[in-house]
């Protein structure tokens, strides 16, 4: 299992957004919808052994946490806005326990130290300044974690050093998280191009 | 100078598209968006050494080109909303000739042909079953051209095969074009890391 986890700062914490306005009132909703779209699709398919999740912390509930299975997920499409709804439909459940929202698609109120401490070992962090991807020992269960356009904070940092097994970055280049996303997956594919199956899709 | 040029077989070529409807009615316009941010935005700037083009083949009076300069480009927002709007902007200019219509985006009724034979070699064709990029030689001055969620017409495949150096692949995945592009631009990001300035934006 790939596991991409995305501590997004400002995201909105309920369902009550426009569609049109993803990357302003929703809180960058945009960037969580094309995280999602990079870590669970490819062209055509969808990659059955990834989960993306995502830990939402703006107003007006944080935390929320949004839990996207790529073996169990339907109706994941490439465009943003599709994307966009269906995060809106998971909002909509504003219990605290962990609930289906929608096939593949899970939602709770756990943030970040819950989240990480229920994830298996290894953790890496994704970051600008972490050792080259390329040259890191990687699992094949495996989780990254990354942070939105805003760097982590500093409880966030203390939080993930005493969690975290390696500081890794993708290149030269800072990059939007969902382009990271990407590119670990690649590098992933080329070590282990047999492992993880696909789901034929429309998208 | 990098440049990317898209063939999106069934985008719209006029204006008269919902934003609200960018993957549906606007014939995929999503993944235009897409990768003109792939090609054009790192976190928080603009790659000032790139240019992206699209020729868009959908009805209903093809071909039309759309030319983003990285250099000039102004207001280019990462979501694909805001990105659609400018590719709508452009495509309300209907004349043949090519027209400045908003900083650094350009649009004119070029299609395949014509803008092979004003591309300087060399000039890849990235394709799922190319040679692997990591092995290529890799010009600093080098154009990639790629295909939308469709595969290459045979007309096309007869007009690259005239034109280009290489085929090749990212990886031992399909994947969606704007993923692909930013594949391609770690890979020469890690080669050249120096080359090429940024320009600062909100993005």
């Amino acid at each position: 299992m790939r596991r991409f986890l995305l501590v997004v700062h400002d995201a909105r914490t309920s369902a009550d957004f426009s569609l049109d306005d993803l990357a302003g009132g929703a809180g960058r909703m945009d960037l969580v919808a094309r995280c999602a779209v990079a870590s669970l699709l490819v062209s055509h398919g969808v990659r059955t052994d990834v989960e993306f999740l995502a830990v939402l912390l703006g107003p007006p509930r944080p935390p929320r946490l949004l839990r996207l299975m790529g073996a169990e997920i339907r109706g994941l499409n490439p465009d943003e806005r599709s994307t966009g709804a269906l995060l809106r439909k998971a909002l909509a459940w504003e219990g605290l326990a962990e609930s289906s929202v929608h096939p593949g698609v899970y939602a709770s109120g756990r943030g970040l130290a819950d989240v990480l401490a229920a994830i298996p070992p290894p953790i890496h962090v994704l970051e600008e300044h972490g050792a080259d991807l390329r040259d890191a020992v990687l699992d094949r269960d495996v989780t990254f974690v990354l942070s939105d356009h805003r760097d982590f904070a500093p409880e966030e940092q203390a939080l993930l050093a005493t969690m975290t097994a390696a500081r890794l970055s993708v290149g030269p280049r800072p990059l939007h998280a969902d382009q990271v996303v990407t590119i670990v997956h690649n590098e992933l594919d080329r070590r282990a191009p047999l492992t993880g199956s696909l789901r034929p899709c429309g998208g």
